[in-house]
């Protein structure tokens, strides 16, 4: 290594929880990595951690970055805003230390590093600095639907990613007007969802997918499953095709 | 291998073009294949097959799904739809004589097998009678965003993902409704968009990836490309965290 040179940053993707859904890039990203950095809660395992288990290098410098408790703050309160910013601000020099010193960071983010992932709060404060690569990862959503074995979208579907946490009158509209939707962040807002989705006509064929590519995963139609809080990890799928084939359907009758 | 047993249907997501974008789960459903099916244009060599070259066992069956010529057919008539039909319907057919004699058989898709691909029209006609898994890919927009190093989504975003043959009015609307939003099929649609992008005022950090994550990709902001066709496996991204960034700094002043 020369410590003349800088080091390169690589935001690796480590896809939906499956290692074997792991890119051989990934793979290749992590066993030359000198560092391997991830965000993680204060006493908690990473889950993009667990999922590399086993390829990377058992000399590298494990780099964990803790996010900063704020549980107690609402999210809209400029004191939350400030917490983040200075928890990334601290994170990217961190990483920028090793940069410096010439070392290869490899970044880990669960799912698609640039897909709401944590990573491109370092991305936009170090990539205009040192040499970066994206490896982009296999989704969660993409993980969910291979589970459940549910095509989403087809030929000129309109697909709506759309956060649980929109208000109910919002996701209503927003269901109306896509052909697919996905929905995240389900968790306690699942009985919010289900009368979006009622109230939408689209109900009856949402898929209601826990813990998708992990080991306790589970598959269901929404309409067989309760109003009990969700897991975080939870999404909530409204296939399009199959409504364009009804509607075909119904159109040659 | 036991003739008595039915064999395993695999829907093989390749990733957007890059090699090293497969999953480890997809070299090792290539390397247990007995039979390796993608579909491919009469004369052309498909962009899946080329991807995973270097992956197939050298005894494994090929089994190439020529598309119809179908391009002087008018898509909006019965015939087109007519010939597509019959032509999933056969190609799921010959798929199923290898699994009725016990096969495995990997049909590739590039990217991921249930977003826009060809492979679900199999997966309707075929899960249901076989033992199936689907292995999840990296997706085009995916390669695209990691190739241009744009953050695409964050916190609470909605995203779109729009193909290019909507109306004008239609694509200036979601546009206009969307946070961050994915445009597929660019081709001869590029001065649509382009003026569909000036009216909703997101024209300005439009990105224009031209064959994201192959060997002759390239990036640029729209603004600076001019309107001769793209080609079919052009995306223009538009970032939404962008937005919320700018909007919260403008908020802030």
């Amino acid at each position: 290594m020369n410590a003349n040179l800088k080091g390169r940053l690589i935001g690796v993707g480590t896809g939906p929880g499956d290692p074997e859904l792991l890119t051989l890039k990934a793979v290749r990203a992590l066993t030359e990595a000198d560092v391997v950095a991830h965000f993680a809660k204060e006493g908690n395992t990473s889950n993009a951690r667990r999922i590399v288990d086993g390829h990377v290098r058992r000399e590298a410098i494990e780099l964990p970055l803790l996010y900063p408790v704020t549980t107690e703050i609402d999210r809209a309160h400029p004191d939350y805003h400030c917490a983040i910013t200075t928890f990334f601000d601290r994170a990217a020099e961190d990483i920028a230390i090793h940069l410096d010193a010439g070392r290869t960071v490899a970044v880990l983010s669960e799912g698609d590093p640039l897909f709401y992932g944590s990573y491109m709060h370092l991305h936009v404060r170090l990539a205009h600095r040192f040499d970066t690569e994206v490896i982009p990862g296999v989704t969660a959503m993409s993980g969910c639907w291979s589970i459940a074995g549910t095509p989403i979208t087809q030929g000129d579907d309109v697909l709506s990613v759309l956060p649980g946490t929109l208000p109910e009158g919002e996701l209503v509209r927003r269901l109306g007007d896509a052909d697919a939707a996905v929905i995240m962040k389900v968790g306690r807002n699942l009985p919010k969802i289900r009368r979006a989705l009622a109230a939408s006509g689209k109900l009856g064929r949402a898929v209601y997918v826990e813990r998708g590519t992990m080991q306790n995963g589970r598959t269901s139609l929404l309409a067989e499953r309760d109003d009990a809080p969700a897991p975080y990890f939870s999404i909530v799928l409204v296939p399009g095709w199959q409504e364009n084939v009804q509607a075909k359907a119904e159109a040659a009758e």
